[in-house]
């Protein structure tokens, strides 16, 4: 089906300690044909980073030169000293093969994504509740109490941006919020407008 | 859930011969919070067919009197004759309990179905190809070859209306389209403006 549709842009955002990047994980392992957007920064590398696969590094000046061509689907700058990009070429060269990326992305960047690319699909992973989020946080045993607090305020103000998204998919169990994903990416797939060239096929090529 | 949310309202379309029936049929028997809507007719009842349960039996005047009351979401009169039509009460209490109602009905049906119900999710069950669907009506062996031309272009006049359908269901193999229209059930639940409620529940009440 590559050449009749193409993959699906996942954005991903949710609050520090809801699990994310486990459950991303654990969907990419199951779907080879799921890849994890590269980001670009102007950081340096760290040992064992590696250019291409942990992020595309780039010199500031490299940076700006693909802002002034459009060339990211969003970008920042941190603290007022590295930037941090997602390239548009990466995430559209594996959406042609009929690939799909996931973008673990935070609010504002997913409402640039969102604009920058009507077609992406935005799904919002949230805690059972802010009480589960911050026991998970203590669990952890590496918060200080100050660094938990300042994550579960964070947390609410995330979790009042849910009706900008798509779909919000409950990290309870992991295995179960896999399976939402899951059934997020096959529906997605399966909707009319993504479908335009096998209608067509269908058809002979005439629609109303 | 159920009291969080509201079940789906189903609408399910597809060209006669495509299956529609045994993939709905399946979907159900795996699946008992999952009902098919009960449709009003003024036509007699047939010998065997239970009032409330194959149709709601309407005289002329019952069903007149309920199109005064705007008791229906859609309704026809076929061939000058019988009208049918379905009674928003059914669908709308089975969805209050957290149940899934499937209404089975055609092109035009449908768009009057989204209009009077724009949540309902539109499902177009389509053939693998108009070629394939040709064989599976000339493989009934009850249908004649008039009624076989008859049914193929009256297919391709239904498939051009697939734009206006939210998902499509190729049906191939039926287990496949089940496994589908379950990933589209589910992942419209996980809608976030499904989910106001919970939303609410998450966030003490305030959202964006």
């Amino acid at each position: 089906m590559a050449r009749l549709r193409k993959g699906l842009l996942l954005v991903v955002s949710g609050p520090a300690g809801v699990g994310k990047g486990t459950v991303n994980a654990a969907l990419m392992a199951k779907h080879p044909e799921i890849k994890m957007s590269v980001s670009a920064t102007t950081r340096a590398p760290r040992p064992g980073e590696i250019d291409g696969v942990h992020y595309f590094f780039k010199t500031k000046e490299e940076f700006d030169r693909m802002i002034g061509e459009n060339a990211f689907l969003e970008y920042m700058q941190v603290f007022g000293m590295n930037y941090y990009g997602t390239p548009k070429s990466f995430v559209e060269s594996e959406r042609e093969k009929g690939n799909h990326v996931i973008l673990e992305i935070d609010v504002q960047g997913a409402m640039k994504v969102r604009e920058a690319c009507p077609d992406a699909v935005l799904v919002f992973i949230a805690p059972p509740s802010l009480k589960i989020l911050k026991e998970r946080l203590v669990g952890r045993g590496t918060e200080t109490q100050e660094s938990i607090d300042v994550r579960t305020a964070t947390a609410l103000e995330e979790l009042k941006m849910l009706p900008k998204y798509d779909y919000m998919v409950i990290n309870d169990v992991v295995e179960e919020a896999v399976g939402e994903m899951e059934a997020i990416l096959t529906s997605e797939l399966l909707r009319t407008e993504r479908n335009t060239n096998l209608i067509m096929k269908l058809t002979g090529g005439e629609t109303v």
